[in-house]
């Protein structure tokens, strides 16, 4: 039961933007570098949390990427609704279930999802960051 | 955010025998030809869902699966727990998130989980098989 690997790098890149001093830019390829992850993936899922209003993009020399908002403000389950294709635990139109129209497994998996997301959407980026000051330091330092 | 086919391939092949009349053996290509899935897919399934003692088999002429305890006895969770091959929705092993020692991601997404899993630990195959005689036998209609 996995989210993909777009969700996963959405939330890395939140998790690094979010470590930084407020304002302060960085650039897609220390992001790349410091995940280990390739440019193509990150600047793909950069793109989309642009468009989306999650991060604000600034060109040019000197320039770079930051949170547009402040942590408290990304909801994690939206960061989820927002990158995932689909909420549904197993796919029961493509090809179509024969027994869609009766299975009872359905409305379940969807009760099982809706806890799931309302655990995410109780908290923000905010509350995922480390909070004390020695594991700030340590993340911080892991960043530079 | 997906369940892997196998789960959702032993939820089907449980739904399917949970549906006839109890001690009544299926045969694996009526099964394949019910839902349109291969039969060397399902094989697979049966042959662990066999293992894992959900099902028995009878060999021979006349031969074929049932369920091996009752629909009541088959927790949903446990469906999950065998046949998923991982319940962290992201994977920070392999290869290795820098992040993973301080990321409390990790910790939110096991709570998410574990509410996801609490969930479908409340019920068994037998909440999940149609209980009104109309639904049970259009369903019964449907695999005859």
């Amino acid at each position: 039961m996995q989210l993909t690997k777009q969700t996963d790098f959405a939330f890395r890149i939140l998790l690094y933007l979010g470590q930084l001093p407020e304002g302060e830019l960085a650039n897609i390829k220390a992001i790349c570098e410091f995940y280990g992850i390739s440019q193509n993936h990150i600047a793909k899922v950069v793109v989309k949390l642009t468009k989306l209003g999650y991060l604000a993009s600034v060109r040019g020399h000197g320039g770079g990427i930051r949170l547009a908002v402040q942590p408290a403000a990304i909801n994690l389950a939206s960061v989820i609704e927002d990158f995932e294709t689909s909420l549904k635990p197993v796919n029961c139109d493509t090809p179509p279930c024969r027994i869609a129209a009766s299975c009872q497994l359905k409305g379940l998996l969807f009760e099982a999802t809706n806890a799931f997301m309302n655990t995410m959407r109780q908290r923000t980026l905010a509350d995922i960051l480390p909070k004390q000051i020695s594991a700030a330091s340590s993340l911080a330092v892991e960043i530079k």
